[in-house]
C-alpha cells in the first residue's frame, strides 16, 4: 500500500479520467442515476479534516472499522450487505474539475489543498465479511486500512452505502424466514427514499432471499428477476373490469397477473372465472390474480374457492398491501392459500427500524491503537476479527471478537477484498452472495430465526482487546 | 397539450438528445449521482400497461392526483416538497439507446413498442401546490393531466420524489417549531437511505426552515449553507486533545467548532478554555464547541459554566446525537444553553414515521370521472382543488376539497406549473420556497404547531365531489 494517495499523478489526471472511467461512471454519463456518488457526497467536516491532515502531513496508516453498536429491538441478527457498492465507490473516487472549481469558489479551502484533492485516490486495503453473512452488534463488518486522509474521507459514503443495504437485507431476511419458502417480490420503489434507495433495496432484498423485484432498473443493473402485475388505474381506465382483464391477457398471454380488488374482490374473482371460460378455446390462460386490500387471509380463501369452483385451479393468488414479516407470518399461520407476496414500503424503508446505530470508528493510527470513551458510546480498540464457532450440525453457537494478531481459534469472517486500492479478485456474483445468505440463514439457531426477540448468541470480547483497552485508558 | 407523446420525433432523437440534455443530465455525465432518474427507474407494470395502452390506442387525456391518504399519528400537517425534482424528471424523461437495447434483450416487449418508447416524452400538464405549502390528508398536492400512457408511466418516480421530500420537510418542520428560532443543521447524510436521499433530505430540511446542512453536495447543487465541525477520530488521531484542537483552529481560524466529548466532556471544555487563553495573543478564536453524547441539557449547562468562568463567553455550544423534535423541545424546555442543533439520522429517515401513505390515483379518463372502491382504500373522483379559508389574522381556519369546475369560494392552492411538458415559468428559488414555508408554519393554529397530536382543521369534501362519486357508483 502506498504511503499516501497524493504522491503521484496530477490534476489533469482527474479531468482525463472522466472519459476513461470505470463502468459505473460510464453508466452515469448515460444519465441513469446509477451513481458512483460524487466526491462531494460527503460531510463538510471530511474536507476540513482532510485539509488539516494534509497541511500537517498526518498521512500515516489509519485503521477504521464499520460496525453496528446495537441491534434494533426487533432484529435478532443482521445480514451484511453493500460491500460491492462500497468497493465500486472506492475504485472510482476522484474529484472532477467541476467539484474542484466549486470547492474553490466557496473560499473555504486553501488553493494548495484543492490542487492536492485533484490527485486523491483511494489506495488502501479493505477487509470485510462477505455480503450475505450473518452479523451481530459490535462486530467489525468492514475494516479499512489506508493513509489517514483517505481512510477518514470515505467515511460518509461508506456508512451511507453499508448502512442502507445491511438495513434492508436484514429486514428482508425476516420476511424470507416468515414466508416459509413462498416467493417474495420487492414492490417498494415508489416509497423508497429516492432513486438509489429504490435500486439498492431491490438488490439487498434479493441478496437476502427475495425472488425478484418490480424495479426495472434493478433488473437491468443487477440482473434481478423482474415481476409485475397491473395497477388499479388500468382497470379504471377501461369500460369494464372484464375488458381490462381481457386486454391485458391479450397483450401478455404468457405472463399476466390480474388485479382483482379495484371494486370488489369477490366480484373480481368471478370475473376472472368468466374470462377464463371465454379464453379457453384460444388457449390463452390467466396465470395469477393479485389481492391488494381487505383481510388478505379471508379474501384469499374466498377467491381460492371461487377460482377452484370455476375450473381455475391453476390460477395463482398473489397478495400485497402493507405487508411485512409479521403480516406474512400471520397469513402463513392462518394457512391462507397464497402463492406469493409483494412486499413494498415496509421493506424498502425498513419501517419498524428505519436506521441502524452503525458507525465507522478509528481503531489505530500510525501503529497506535485508540478508542473513544464518550458517555454511552465507548468503542473497543485495535484491528479486530470475528471468530465464529458452530456446533456439530453447523449451527451457529458463539462468536468472539478478537484482535487480528491473536492466535486463531475459529473460523474468521473478515477476508481481504481490496489491497492498494484494487480488488483482490473479481467481485462475487449477486447469485453467489444470495446463496451464501441462504446458507447463513439456515445456520441460525431456531431462536434467532424466530420473528420474536431471541436471546443473542454469546459474543465474547477477547482478552487481548480488553487488555489493549486498559493500556490505552491508562496512558 | 398534444394528444399523444408518440406522434413526433423518431428513435434517433433519443440518442441525439443525450448530448444536448438539460442541465441535470449534463451533471450526471460528470458522474455526480445527481440523477434525473433513468427511465428504467420504474415498476415493471408501468411498462406492461404502457404497451397495452399503446397497442389499443388508449391515449386520451387522463387525470391523476397525488395525495396522502392518512397522516402519520405524530404529524399534524405536511409540508409539500419535491415538486422541483419532479418537474426536472418530467422535462428530461426519455429512454436512451442502452435502456431500449436492454428492454429488447429481455424478450418481454414487442419490437414496435420498443420503437415507440424511444419517442416517449412527457407532454402533459401539471398543477401543484407550491413547495412549502401546508397540506393535509386527501388533499391533491400534484395533479397531472396527460395522455394516459404518459400520465401512467411517470407514477413510480413521481411518488418516489414527492413522497420523500414531503416526508422529510414535514419532519423537519416539527424540528423547526421545536427549536424556537435556534439554528438547525442537517447532519443526516451517512444514515440517509442512499445518495439521493442524502442530498434531497438536505434540500427538504432547508426548505422547511433548517439553516444549513453538512452535506457538501447539497451545498453545491442547491446552494444550501454548509456547516461542519470535526469527528471524534480527528481528536483520536492527535497525540492529545489540545493538540487536535490547536491544529484545527490553526487551519480554520474563522470557522471552527471543536468536538469536546471524545474522552470526557467537561475535561474537553476545560481544554478549550486553556487553548483559548494560549491563543489570545495570536488573535485566533474558538467559535463554538460541540457535545455529541450524554445528558445534553446537563452537559451544556456545565460546559457553559466552564467556558464563561474561563473567559470564553463568546464560544457557542452546539449539540448533536440522536436529536429529533422531541429531544430538541426537551432541551428548549429545560432552558439548556444551546446555540444550535445538529439533527441527523432521525431527520433524514423520518425515524418515527419513515413513510407516508401516499398514492397517485386516476381521477378521470377520456372525460369520464372514476374512483376505486377497494376496501379501506376508496378514493374521491374528479379533477380537484384545495380551497383554503383563513381567519382575520390569517390563521388557517378550514379547507375544502372541491372540483376544479365548482364555483370558487376561497383561496385555491393548486397552480399551473407545467403546460404541454414545459414549465409555465422559471422555477422559484429554494429561498423563495423556504420563505413560503416559514409563512405557512406561522399561519398554523397553535394546536397544529404543537408536537402533540392536535385536532385537525375541518377539511370539507364538496357536495360536487360527493355527487360525482354517487353518479359513478350508480353507473
Amino acid at each position: 500500500m502506498p504511503h499516501s494517495s497524493f504522491g503521484s499523478g496530477d490534476a489533469d489526471d482527474a479531468a482525463t479520467s472522466a472519459a476513461t472511467h470505470p463502468p459505473s461512471a460510464d453508466d452515469a454519463s448515460g444519465g441513469t442515476g446509477e451513481s458512483p456518488a460524487p466526491a462531494l457526497l460527503t460531510d463538510l467536516y471530511q474536507l476540513t479534516m482532510l485539509q488539516a491532515y494534509l497541511e500537517r502531513g498526518m498521512e500515516e496508516p489509519a485503521v477504521f472499522e464499520f460496525f453496528v453498536r446495537q441491534l434494533p429491538e426487533r432484529r435478532n441478527f443482521l445480514i451484511a450487505a453493500g460491500l460491492e457498492q462500497l468497493l465500486e465507490y472506492l475504485e472510482t473516487l476522484r474529484f472532477g474539475p467541476r467539484d474542484l472549481g466549486w470547492l474553490e469558489s466557496t473560499g473555504r479551502f486553501a488553493p494548495e489543498f484543492i490542487r492536492r484533492l485533484a490527485r486523491l485516490r483511494f489506495t488502501g486495503d479493505v477487509d470485510a465479511v462477505p455480503e450475505g453473512t450473518v452479523c451481530f452488534a459490535d462486530q467489525p463488518i468492514v475494516r479499512v486500512t489506508a493513509p489517514l486522509p483517505e481512510a477518514q474521507f470515505i467515511e460518509s459514503r461508506l456508512i451511507n452505502l453499508l448502512h442502507f443495504e445491511t438495513l434492508i437485507a436484514s429486514k428482508a431476511a425476516r420476511c424470507v424466514l416468515a414466508a416459509g419458502g413462498r416467493p417474495l417480490v420487492d414492490f417498494g420503489l415508489r416509497r423508497a427514499h429516492g432513486a438509489e434507495a429504490g435500486a439498492l433495496a431491490a438488490r439487498a432484498a434479493y441478496l437476502a432471499g427475495f425472488h425478484g423485484t418490480a424495479t426495472v432498473e434493478a433488473g437491468r443493473r443487477f440482473g434481478i428477476p423482474l415481476s409485475g402485475t397491473m395497477a388499479h388505474s388500468f382497470v379504471q381506465a377501461h369500460r369494464s373490469q372484464i375488458d381490462a382483464f381481457r386486454h391485458f391477457v391479450d397483450c401478455f398471454p404468457d405472463d399476466n397477473t390480474l388485479l382483482i380488488d379495484t371494486f370488489d374482490t369477490l366480484q373480481g374473482a368471478r370475473t376472472v372465472v368468466t374470462l377464463a371460460q371465454q379464453l379457453r378455446p384460444s388457449g390463452k390462460r390467466i396465470r395469477a390474480v393479485r389481492i391488494d386490500s381487505g383481510d388478505l387471509a379471508q379474501a384469499s380463501r374466498d377467491v381460492r374457492a371461487i377460482l377452484d369452483q370455476g375450473g381455475c385451479g391453476d390460477v395463482g393468488i398473489f397478495v400485497s398491501g402493507n405487508l411485512d414479516e409479521s403480516a406474512i407470518a400471520d397469513l402463513v399461520a392462518r394457512r391462507a392459500p397464497v402463492d406469493g407476496f409483494g412486499v413494498g414500503t415496509r421493506l424498502d424503508v425498513s419501517a419498524d427500524a428505519p436506521a441502524l446505530d452503525c458507525v465507522y470508528k478509528l481503531q489505530e493510527y500510525a501503529g497506535r491503537a485508540t478508542r473513544k470513551r464518550s458517555a454511552g458510546k465507548a468503542t473497543w480498540p485495535g484491528r479486530k476479527q470475528i471468530e465464529r464457532h458452530r456446533d456439530a450440525q453447523g449451527v451457529l453457537a458463539r462468536d468472539a471478537i478478537v484482535l487480528e494478531e491473536e492466535p486463531r481459534r475459529g473460523e474468521r469472517l473478515l477476508m481481504p477484498v481490496m489491497r492498494g486500492g484494487r480488488r483482490v479478485g473479481p467481485p462475487p456474483t449477486l447469485a453467489v452472495a444470495r446463496g451464501h445468505a441462504q446458507r447463513e440463514l439456515a445456520s441460525l439457531p431456531p431462536r434467532l430465526r424466530s420473528l420474536d426477540p431471541g436471546e443473542a448468541i454469546p459474543v465474547e470480547i477477547s482478552s487481548g482487546i480488553r487488555a489493549l483497552a486498559r493500556t490505552i485508558d491508562g496512558e
